[in-house]
């Protein structure tokens, strides 16, 4: 199988965990509904690829998210994976309940630095939703649990336009006030730049959030989640999320979200030198064979090329 | 239209060059042979969207390059766009003839960084394939024509793997002593990570080669472009080959080359405030009709995205 030559770049860290989404974000954002054996069939492939921490689901309720409608079926046929974290979605109270009586120890709350979204997703004001999310991240850290933050719309929001920094910082800082231990910075519509990337970082630690605490999600709307990655691995962040074989961003369907390919990215890292202890062509048989069952092309573009040179 | 909000991060160059190859080196990997007057069309609409440098054709044997066999007819119906270089490929001594007799005054040679593309795509050792180049570069000077010199499979190489530094710089310090005014490094099968690139831009440095006289050529294969452009820009690149809508990387075909899409390139150097003098609108739209032309979808993300939006 070709692999990129290695060669390192000063000040890049020396290793990044990947927080593997494909198995929540992606099949959330597919149009067919994956069968529950498939999906526990696809989180220990990624297990056994080298991925430790993959999103196992979420525990909204069906009506919203009918793809993962089946969580509470889910999480049991994968929680005896040793070695690997599944974290999962709650939205609120009652999603906390239902993760922990079935053991889920890493929770992620989803909120969002616009109103427009916080309106749309959640038909609350921010503040509201901020509310909301404390009871949950205090309770879920109380039961001992470690808590992600999402936070949606950090760089565009479709009805706002760009989103001023001091607003995407306003919720970061509220996120771990309430006890979030990581944050994911979301570029949910993908029109960030790496000048932003950075400005955004800059900022958030200058507020007081340290880089160690901050996660990266990029989508690839218009490409430039690598070239976005890159900035943020020259700042220091070591968690960048990802979806296996581009899952919940088709590049057929104009309605792509376009996550970033765990794949595209692992390439990158590899070739940079970082480790990430991911088998990159188990990896890509993974996402050939998820395709399989979805029945259709993986929009990664590492997926493409070595499946390409595998046949 | 959506576009990225401009977030300028320190150290990049001001303006970027962007030396647009989808009129040649796009249509010459596209399975579909275009019109002639489509194809002065589509350098006229590039022209309007704002690109100064668009290479418009090769001058090679239609045997060879089928595609392009129209390059007598073709550059005539462009050669009177105002502001606009349109460099042209010449192979030898007889494509260097037919290109000067129209009128072309800026020339473009394609050698190779590796023994097994100098035989493959020319039939000659490396060394000889040089020896072709210098009459012609040479008397392409002498006419008073600026000369580039494509450097293919400066990262890897299919055959022999990861291609050693040392081997490039030599290549390109022969062309820079023979009197091309300009390189372009060519990631032909998409391998390369930016530690790679910024370790070949230092070294050729190092041996002599300034970087202005350097200019980057990537390939999507693997999704590393946009991140490798970013990390050449990092280093004072200010020469960026891509190409319109992507043309040349379908990514329906196995067979993908996978050139930078100009749109998504346009994207990130907007957001990051480097000044192109290119409408992302009025290329999208140029992109757009000519995927009508090859009756296929763009493989430019960007163009998706906006395409979509405009609908």
């Amino acid at each position: 199988m070709t692999l990129p030559m290695t060669v390192p770049a000063p000040g890049l860290p020396a290793r990044v965990r990947i927080h593997e989404v494909g198995a929540r974000d992606g099949l959330q954002n597919e149009k067919s509904t994956v069968p529950t054996e498939v999906k526990a069939e696809f989180i220990r492939r990624l297990a056994a690829a080298g991925l430790t921490t993959i999103e196992a689901t979420s525990f909204v309720h069906p009506k919203w998210v009918p793809q993962l409608a089946d969580a509470e079926q889910l999480f049991p046929l994968v929680s005896d994976l040793q070695g690997v974290e599944l974290p999962v979605l709650v939205p609120n109270d009652r999603g906390l309940d239902r993760a922990l009586a079935l053991g889920a120890r890493r929770i992620a709350v989803f909120a969002s630095a616009t109103e427009s979204f916080a309106k749309a997703n959640l038909n609350r004001t921010l503040d509201e939703s901020l509310a909301v999310f404390e009871p949950v991240v205090r309770r879920a850290k109380d039961e001992g649990a470690h808590v992600r933050g999402y936070v949606s719309m950090c760089f565009g929001d479709p009805w706002e336009g760009a989103v001023p920094l001091p607003q995407v910082v306003r919720v970061c800082k509220a996120l771990v006030a309430m006890g979030c231990d990581e944050l994911s910075l979301g570029d949910t519509i993908g029109v960030a730049t790496p000048g932003h990337v950075r400005a955004l970082l800059s900022q958030l630690n200058e507020e007081g959030v340290p880089t160690d605490v901050i996660g990266v999600h990029f989508h690839d709307t218009y490409g430039q989640a690598l070239a976005n990655t890159y900035a943020a691995l020259q700042h220091g962040v070591t968690t960048v999320d990802a979806s296996a074989g581009g899952l919940g961003g088709c590049p057929y369907a104009k309605s792509a979200t376009g996550n970033l390919a765990t794949e595209d990215l692992v390439w990158m890292l590899r070739g940079l030198g970082i480790d990430t202890g991911v088998d990159l062509g188990h990896l890509v048989a993974t996402s050939d064979w998820m395709a399989g069952h979805l029945g259709r092309p993986s929009p990664s573009r590492t997926v493409r090329a070595l499946s390409h040179k595998e046949q």
